[in-house]
């Protein structure tokens, strides 16, 4: 039996959120653009879905643009809000790669704000960062590598008020934490399923009501014309079955439960240290920094042990390049790892975890003293 | 029972597809982009998928980008492509909304060369409309509304020769008639895989070795960089399942035998003709004229009598617009409809229809004499 603590990459589809698609893979078929019965069934299996995702968002059904990633919510976010008003852009230098690839890519000029040693950004500094020519204001809600909360909320009215299009990503914390779409009154935030047991392949990017917006894709109406593409059905009725299913401060609880334990285990371990704020963070993930060895052979050790960790390494990288998160937080960025648990996570995972790291630092770090 | 005849629109899944996707659904679950046992394993399995759906169009496995639909591939083409090298593009006036309205937003200029009353376009004609501004051609393979064969290869060398880059929008045409990537020539085509019995949320863009193409989805190095964003693991494992479970050749005759007998059947009713070229088509649609009488009233008559049909309306549009397909082949885009076949199909679909068809039709031609 193996320790999956890699919930942060992707979790487990939840067995709520299997049952509800099941119906969708096997019977329910139809284009839901249809006027027939069967597409009446798709249709309103989506609607259904999209009351559920809102629901967990506070946000309008209307407002919930289904999409097929958290990468496609918010490249749709920022090329779109940079198609309707070319300008600067005011982003931080912790965002996830999709955040920062998009800026680089759509944007004249783009700002990127600091932060400091738990990863955190100023919500006044991002303000202080926009100038006349800003024209959209981009940053995460949590940090995805070392969890850190953000205030997000404290620069979302200021920023709107001198006519800033704010979008927030909140990829890394929809689940863990409450994400209230109302609340934070920003004009578009991203969310993505599968990290917190729903399906692949589904995520939406949330669109304040009375804000029109370009779509990324083209070429069919679907989505109240903001996403062209046929519906992926059994995907978007797993999302909204997962929403439903989720318990956020009773997982959460659990989950705080476990990386706490996880994390003072590993930290008894002599230069091991937790990253980011150990009070504002998210509550299933744990980013460690351990002293004198890298974090590849570490994670690979693990790995024989039957333990599955992720390195700092950058998102989608197989080379585990160093982190920019880490590097823009002044840490050794090679020498970090993290551990995240979700709705499936047990103690045993963490039991595991602790049995294997000990042994795997020290026999690594007496290889180091041989060499 | 109700006899389904609209898989052009979206087919069932395959039984073959679905088994090999629950695993994937039920168990394997990790991000392929990680190096620990879980994402290898996940990470064989996309790269099992890829050589599966290489295989089915002949292409190299590496040649094979996954994307989530048809829309974002032939998106993914017509943007990558003016991105590489903006200038005049060359389409026809019968390709999908998905290639027409991306064209229209990305060019500075576009031709849509025009067709025959088959709904064919001339491949002379859409050489004859490049200029030497001309950085790309679009054209479909077959047609997804009438199933009118195209003659793209006949055009594709001279184009190419010519220093254009040449898009091939197969997604219609995929898993009907044989699709071959390297005899075809092309830098791009798109296919898809919910039309032919794959799930839904799987697709993908063949882009030719060697063709340098930017992302459309920034912020991932999947897909060797050419699109970000998670993979969804379990959609891929089926479209290379339902790939491998495929017989073109004999889905083709069976579909050819009930598509045919349904024509027959309804072009026997007065005033009933069949659109599209009857001797070059896609196997497993009808396109059905119907004089004096609207599209909408009869396929919801027969969806009352348990039968779905698809209008000949435009793809996405549950407003039942006119086709500009059957407006470019000079016909009444208001009175026709299409019946389509798939894997699942039987002759009691077929009965069903033509149970029903003349029914419908006559007691609508009467309230019509009566009004």
């Amino acid at each position: 039996m193996r320790a999956y603590l890699d919930h942060a990459s992707s979790s487990p589809l939840r067995p709520a959120a299997l049952d509800a698609m099941l119906p969708f893979l096997r019977v329910h078929h139809a284009d839901p653009g249809r006027v027939h019965h069967e597409g009446h069934v798709t249709r309103a299996a989506i609607e259904e879905a999209r009351e559920q995702v809102a629901a967990l968002f506070h946000a309008r059904p209307r407002e919930v643009v289904f999409t097929a990633s958290g990468t496609e919510s918010v490249n749709t976010a920022v090329f779109g809000a940079l198609a309707r008003r070319p300008g600067h852009v005011v982003t931080t230098a912790v965002e996830h790669s999709a955040v920062l690839e998009a800026v680089r890519r759509g944007a004249g000029a783009v700002t990127e704000v600091g932060v400091d040693r738990y990863g955190r950004y100023d919500a006044a500094a991002v303000l202080e960062a926009c100038d006349d020519d800003t024209t959209l204001v981009t940053v995460q809600l949590a940090n995805h590598e070392v969890g850190t909360l953000q205030p997000a909320a404290e620069m979302v009215a200021a920023a709107r008020e001198r006519g800033i299009t704010v979008h927030v990503d909140a990829c890394a914390a929809a689940g863990h934490v409450p994400v209230d779409f109302a609340a934070l009154g920003a004009d578009l935030v991203s969310v993505t399923a599968h990290k917190f047991g729903g399906p692949k392949g589904a995520a939406a990017l949330l669109v304040r009501r009375g804000l029109r917006f370009p779509p990324l894709l083209v070429g069919g109406a679907q989505e109240r014309a903001r996403r062209g593409g046929i519906e992926n059905v059994p995907a978007i009725v797993g999302f909204g079955a997962a929403a439903v299913d989720l318990d956020v401060a009773g997982d959460a609880a659990r989950a705080r439960a476990l990386t706490d334990r996880l994390a003072a285990g590993a930290c008894s371990v002599d230069g091991v240290t937790r990253l980011g704020d150990p009070d504002a963070a998210l509550p299933h993930l744990v980013c460690l920094g351990v002293e004198g060895v890298e974090a590849e052979p570490i994670l690979l050790g693990l790995d024989r042990r039957g333990v599955a960790v992720h390195s700092g390494s950058s998102c989608s990288s197989e080379a585990l390049e160093p982190s920019p998160v880490l590097a823009a937080m002044g840490v050794d960025a090679d020498r970090s790892l993290r551990a995240s648990v979700g709705w499936s996570s047990t103690d045993d995972d963490v039991d595991a975890f602790l049995a294997a790291f000990p042994d795997v630092v020290a026999r690594l770090r007496e290889l180091r003293t041989q060499a």
